[in-house]
């Protein structure tokens, strides 16, 4: 067994809904509010443009299942890892956001897909050269008919079609 | 408190020293040991190019300081969450690999910085689009006079000079 405790809470409009990713222009007021025993350890991270958001997916219901199909992909069986579905053995979640601002011991940014009072794990710099991967792969993404208007519902971009 | 649970052990050839990021060419046998209950969770994986490890840095003895000055920066004093140091509140380690191969549940990957035997949290697949944020930037290591070298050093690129 392994033991974390909250650094601190996540605050965001998402009460009963949170979209699947990060929709980074969505309306409402997104911020992290960090302990304040911590506050000393933000200095210099407003640098950054983005961060990693580590937090624990605390309101999780269901059991995870190994496999599934998505509703939206119809036939096709997934294995639970290759996915970023909330419902894992480990409740972790990994979001990167825009550092909007830092005041204090809370940091403004921007769309987070998490509901409101999440608590958080972690904080990192999102590093250029070291975590963007140019020559990443959308994996079975690929395998869809319409891959580009379903990353647009993953990336909770509002769309007409 | 969070309660979570180790659900593999991650192997590398690292046992007394470990690179600060992850070699992605460096020799030795890099591979995820998830466990067996685990396995039918790996469907479509493979077909990733790049995933997100998540682990539970279990190694450290120092306790977390909020800021510090690294060896290699001298007058520059950053918070800790500027910084990927392993040494966190919540020790939480985050490390984007090359899928290698997945064979029952066996993940072989590229060249991680972990100690041999570090506990696994979650496997997450990297997504195009998703993660890969071209627009990233270098935060305060721009402020150093030699950053292409020092990545360098981040980045565990052998180098002469």
């Amino acid at each position: 067994m392994i033991s974390l405790e909250a650094i601190g809470v996540i605050h965001t409009p998402y009460s009963t809904n949170a979209p699947y990713q990060p929709v980074h222009n969505d309306t409402g007021e997104f911020y992290i509010e960090l302990d304040e025993r911590y506050e000393e350890g933000l200095k210099e991270l407003l640098r950054f443009k983005y961060i990693y958001v580590i937090f624990y997916i605390d309101k999780l219901q269901e059991k995870p299942k190994m496999r599934f199909t998505p509703p939206w992909l119809a036939n096709k069986e997934l294995g639970l890892f290759a996915t970023r579905t909330p419902c894992r053995p480990n409740p972790i979640g990994l979001s990167i956001v825009k550092l909007i601002n830092v005041i204090d011991n809370r940091l403004y940014v921007s769309g987070l897909d998490v509901f409101d009072s999440t608590p958080l794990l972690d904080i990192k710099p999102y590093i250029k050269e070291l975590d963007d991967k140019s020559d990443a792969n959308y994996g079975w993404l690929n395998d869809l008919d319409n891959r580009e208007h379903f990353m647009l519902h993953i990336k909770g971009i509002p769309h007409d079609y």
